[in-house]
Formats: structure tokens, sequence, C-alpha cells
């Protein structure tokens, strides 16, 4: 019997000692009996999305456990971002991940002094928004578009002639260093274009949101100000293999934040929809996951669902925040503890945050794979400690569409067709025709 | 003191939790006083003969095993099964795998009820067998020859100008699905051509065996009749660098199954016979285990022990066969319980076959390394759950043999020779040549 799966993410789900905890992390202080429960019922162990040591960002990790080679298969986290709210990414185009952010001018330079100002959410963000939303650069030749999209979140569009996405980020990725010049990361004309032109964009966008009454207002009332915007993950259009052709589901995907939308949109999978899913703590969480298990009853046999909210406590650095999470995550997991034979739970994050550090780490991130009849390990709860002893062992963020296929049992055997030795072995359906008989 | 090797593959050794045996494997089960004391003299493990979740071929898993590169040197499974009867595969002939199989006509395509025709044997095997041991295909082009092996077992060998192995397997490799059309698998007219004999060959073989003599009685005594031949695995000759000159061991080899039998010896590996080694779950497992002792004794450093029982009882889906066998082997395996510090034992499988499937899973497969002296491991006894926390880890097929020279003491130094700096580091006898003084 093939099994139908559910692949929950929890996005930054591992973490580090916390001293707020009394040296346990989140998931060892949380009281999780569905997790517990689940992790009986199968095997818990660990993953590298990248390699060891390496903190994925959330697109490549999420691409790699879904089983692209992200040195080949990567068009860059703009992209994803654009697809995520439905704006096309024409060729020939460069897009970026942004944020508004918050600086402040210190002699020629500029300091990030929050990367996600205050996080800045609603109508602000939206007046923000709305004053830098198009704009002409270079005389004309390149047209800048600004999109508001989730809390301090927007995408940069580039539109222009001789336009390329190899240039460096504007964003230093971190709180207290300063605003990066864009570089041109080949000798082509076309990055060196690209480069000029983003740094006109964000110098030009200061400018004009520094002194913008929205901003000012916030700072009376004691607001970060959203005075910059900080490009990320330049990218051009690259289309991917879909998700079926690969490993051969029909997939949906469930999330709210718009970068998990547009990976599932890049690989093909099935947006659904669930009121109050906003990729905040506050999430419909219980939502989500019915609305996964209503999919796989009808035409979906795989289902992916994104959960944000870890990661976002991890970044505000507050271990008791995410602890109330996991129990709320926890509480949304019962209907799952129950289910039939046909059902294969993999549960995982994409990256380990810990609360210490307020960022992605290249630690393991705890992972589970449950279901009735998968074999049985006896290492106890989903803890980081509990899954280095798990029976999954350490594998990496590729290894997992493999274990799902050969867990749900639609592995076929290596080397069954001469000439597609490579991975995965997913017979097309033109691959498979009957022999006919007169 | 280099020791010599005792590699024992127990086919399909692994399993996953078994309703029959109120959720326990075969390897929990089974009573194996000589694993258990093995085990405690040595460290266990799991390792992935592909990689994690990859259900492998029993060729590739073997090949890899041996630290053959699978992407470079894997000829097609039909060369080790010419190989392994004899059967000299001629450069520019195409060599198949083929099972005697039942099908039921519906429409114009045929359904497969059984890819081994109720494990066909002897007598009736044979007479099946020469009905359609030679013909002309493509106007007399082409001429096939059929041979068969063990029970259900044959192979197929299409000789003729112009031919080449990429052709699809008409095997569906799952029962309840139709037998499938042989498509070449690239565009070169040799693939063609092949494509179009095969097909021709499957079908004429169809019309010949439906109306046979010997499948009338088998129907009439409610057995199934073999009136298929399913081919699969094609391929042409591909001569592999000796497994002394990748490793330095003089290898015998003592298998039944003529897939491990032209594996050794495709590798050059000596084949040793014992009387009664069968492959089949009665086969004598004791003679095996006594001549590959005998063989280490007088000029052979390393032998190979094939047991294919394990995987025959799993296929069958009887773990209760399958907690048999593992005793009778056990027993078998008693001489080893007291040898001196100049053996060194590797006991694995080459794949895992949970009886509750049928078929080979991308499961790890438990490992041991057990000799006097070797480190030892506190996970306690050879089965799925203990191998999960055993001193070996989990590790690739690949890393077997590395492991072998390691624990014989003959490994050399990462590095020592300057030019030769991939694996293995055998130094070969050209590379040794005394300075000469005169």
């Amino acid at each position: 019997m093939q099994r139908k799966v559910m692949f929950i993410i929890l996005d930054g789900v591992g973490d580090r000692p916390c001293t707020e905890l009394n040296g346990l992390t989140p998931l060892q202080k949380a009281d999780l009996p569905s997790f517990d429960f689940l992790a009986t019922r199968g095997m818990i162990g660990r993953q590298y999305p990248i390699a060891p040591g390496i903190p994925p960002g959330s697109d490549t990790a999420h691409l790699s456990m879904f089983g692209y080679d992200i040195s080949t298969e990567y068009p860059g986290r703009g992209y994803f971002e654009a697809l995520g709210w439905d704006i096309e990414v024409e060729e020939g185009c460069v897009v970026f991940r942004a944020n508004l952010g918050t600086v402040e001018r210190r002699g020629h330079r500029l300091f990030v002094k929050d990367r996600r100002a205050g996080r800045i959410s609603g109508k602000d963000a939206e007046s923000v928004a709305s004053a830098i939303a198009e704009m002409d650069l270079m005389e004309g030749e390149v047209r800048a578009i600004f999109r508001h999209t989730l809390e301090h979140r927007g995408i940069l569009i580039l539109k222009g002639p001789d336009l390329g996405p190899e240039v460096s980020d504007v964003d230093p990725h971190e709180e207290g260093y300063p605003v990066l010049e864009p570089r041109p990361l080949t000798a082509s004309p076309k990055a060196k274009k690209t480069a000029l032109a983003l740094k006109e964009f964000v110098l030009r966008s200061h400018e004009i949101l520094k002194d913008l009454e929205v901003n000012r207002e916030r700072t009376r009332s004691d607001l970060l100000p959203a005075n910059i915007v900080l490009p990320r993950g330049a990218a051009s259009k690259l289309p991917l293999p879909s998700f079926k052709e690969k490993w051969g589901f029909e997939a949906a995907a469930i999330a709210a934040g718009p970068l998990y939308r547009g990976i599932a949109k890049s690989m093909g999978m099935k947006l659904l929809e669930v009121e109050g899913a906003t990729g905040l703590p506050t999430s419909n969480f219980k939502g989500k996951i019915e609305r996964g298990l209503s999919a796989l009853e009808s035409e979906f046999d795989f289902v992916f669902i994104h959960i944000k909210a870890p990661d976002v406590a991890s970044h505000m650095k507050n271990p008791k925040l995410k602890v109330e999470v996991l129990e709320r995550i926890d509480d949304a997991l019962e209907p799952l503890l129950d289910l039939p034979e046909e059902y294969l739970l993999l549960l995982t994050g994409d990256h380990t945050t810990p609360c210490s550090l307020g960022k992605h780490s290249g630690d393991p991130v705890p992972l589970m794979i449950s279901g009735k009849g998968i074999p049985e390990d006896d290492a106890g709860r989903f803890d980081e400690l509990r899954c280095i002893r798990g029976g999954l062992g350490t594998v990496l963020g590729k290894d997992l569409m493999r274990l799902v296929l050969n867990y749900s049992n639609r592995a076929l055997e290596y080397g069954l067709r001469p000439t597609s030795m490579e991975l995965p072995y997913i017979p097309k359906a033109d691959q498979l025709i009957p022999l006919h008989i007169n």
C-alpha cells in the first residue's frame, strides 16, 4: 500500500539551550504530548538541510529538502518571493526580496539599527511602501517597482534592458553593520548596470523615506521608522522541474509566507488557503493541519504544511514565546494521532534558529518520520537531545525525499532501468507502455 | 598482523516490524546465540548499500559494497547472470535476466499474475524452457537463446549485428501490472532494433507457452502456468577491474544464485562449490561456512559467502520462515565463535527486504564487524533496533571495504603516495620495485 504524505516544516524549530529556560531548549521545555506520541510511532533523528555546520537560507533549505539540486536549480530568493505574491517575473527582469528597515546615519554611512523596522506592519507599512512604489532609475532606462507583502517584507523588481541577477546584497544581514554598496558579481555589463540601478534605488528611497510623515509619527510614538529598503537575493526567472515530475506525487501546499508560497508554486504544488493562516505566532495552526488532512482525503497524496511561527519567536530571541508556539502547534497535531496506516508524517524544520543567536544556525535539525507500521526506535521524545539517538540517524536534507518515498512504499529498486541510473527512479508515464497483443 | 576476512551477505536480512511476530522483526524474534556472541566481540551498526531511502538492486548493492563505482562500473544485471552460468557474453550480444512468469490476458494486454510462475522449478521449468530455447527473430537477423538457470529464473541472449543494451524492461516488476512494451532508451538504431527483437521474442514465446502441454497440466493441478518470459536488466559485456587489483585480497566466493556467482566472477573471485548449496531456505548453510573457513586456511585471505534464504522468505512474505532460516544460519555460524585473532568477520545484507512489502526497501541494513581484538561497543544483539546505537554508526555500502581494510590491519595511510590520492591505496606490484644495489 502506497502511503499519503504530510510533510510539515516547523520553521526554525531546533534550538540551543536557553538561559531563560534554565538551560533547556524550547522543545525540551514545552509540554508536547502529541509530538511525544508521534515520535514513539516511528523514528526520530536529525538532518542537515544543506551540510553539517551550514546555516541554511529558508529557500535553499526547502529546495534541498524537496530534492532539488541547489547548485543548478536555484534561481535566487527574489524569484520565489515574487511567485508567492502572484507577481509575474518577466524574462530579463531582476527581482529582490527587500525588507523595510531602520538605519541611522553616521558620517557618510548608514548603519542598520533594525532589519525589520520594528516589524512594521498594517497601514504604516502600506504608507511607506506606497511612497516608493514606482521609480524611474538610470535616467529612465530602468523602472523600479516595490511591492509590500507581509509585515516588514516586500519585493523589488528592476525592469529594463540588459539587467542581470549577478549583484550582491545591500542588506548586510546583521544589525549594527553598515548598509552595503551593491557590487556586480561578474564582469558582465549587465551585472554592472544592475548594481548601479540598485544603488540608485536604495539611495533615493532612503531620501524619500527618511522624512516621510508616517515615519516621523512612528518616531514620535517610540516606534522605529522604516527609512530604508534593504534588497537581497537577486534573482531572475528560472523554471524548475515540477515536484510531480521529480517524485511522482500530486502535491498541495499550505503556507502563509510569500517565500514558502513561491517555493511551492515554483515546484507546481497547488496552494490551498486557510483562514487565519498568517505566518505569525498567532496563526491558525489547527486550521492548517485540518486543511492538510482534508487535502489528503481528496485528490492529493502529498501535502506540504509550512508553519513559520517558531522561527519568528527565535528571531525575536524569545524562547518563552517559542515554547508557547510549540505547545499550540502540539494541540493542532492532535488529529494526526490516530491516522490509519495509509498516512505517513514527516516533521522537521528548514533550519535551527537558536533564540540565543536570533538567526539561523548550522546546527542539525530535529527530524521525525511517523506512521502506523513504520519501524520504531526507542529514542524517546522529539527534542535536540533525544534525536541524536534516533533511528533515522543524521542525514542530509537531500536524503529526505528518498526516505519519504521509501517509507511511503513508493521507492523503485535501484538500477531497474538501464539508462535511468540517476535519482530519483520515477517512471514517467510514457516509459510504461503496456505490450499490445493482437 | 593482517587479518583474513570472511564477508558474509545474508540477502535481504533486515526487516520491518511484522504483525505475525507481534510487532517484532525476524532478527528480533529469532533465537540467535551465535549472532549475539559475535556482536559482543566487535561492533554493530547499519549501512545503506546505495544511499538513504534507496531500495538497492541485488547487483548494484553487491558492487557498491565491494567498492565498485556503480555509476561507471555497472554493465547491467544480465551480464552477471550469464557469467554466473558460465555462459559467455560475446562482444555485441545483449543479455537479459528473464523470469518465467504467469500472465492473464485482458483485452489486448497481458497482466502479470505471478512474476515467478508459482516458483516453478525442476522438470516443469525445464520443459517450458526447452520449448523456447532457440528462436530466429527479425526474419533471421537476430537469434534468441533462452537458458533456464534456477527455479523460475533464466537468461535470454539476443545475438546478431547492430544490437545494444539500451532497452527498457518488459517485466513491470510488480504483480497486477501489464507486461510492458520494450522501448529503445536512446535514439541509436541499435537500441531500436534490440527493442523490436525483444518484443518479437516476448510475443512469440507467449504464443508458444500459453498452449504448452506442461502448462495445461500445471493448470489442471492448480499450479500457475509459466506462460510468459519477462526479460529485464539488459546488459552487454563490460570487463571490471579485479577485486585483487582494487583491494589486494586473494578472494574466493561461495554462492549458489547465478547472479551472485556472476558478480564474484566479474571481480575475478574464485568460485568454490559446496554440496547442497542451493540458494533456497533448505540450503546447506553449515557447509558454506565450513568451506569458507577451509578456504581461509589455504591460499585465500578473503572469502565472500552469499546466503540467499532470508530474502526468499521475505519475498514470500513469510516472517516465520525467515525466523527459521535465521536460526539455521545461526547454527551454521557456530564454528566462527572461537576463531583466533587473525580472522575478521563482516556480516550484513545487500538490502532490507521487509516481509510486509515482499520486496526490497531503502531501509538501512544491519551490519556487524567482529573478531578477537576488534573494538567493542555496548549496543547489544544484532537486530534493527540495537544496530541504531552500534559503534559502526550508519555508513554507506561503498564504505564497507575501507572498514574491512582498516580492521584487517591492511589500510595504508592516506596520501602516502603523492600520485595515488584516490582510493583504494593498494600498492600495485609494479609500484613496489626494490632498489637495486650493484
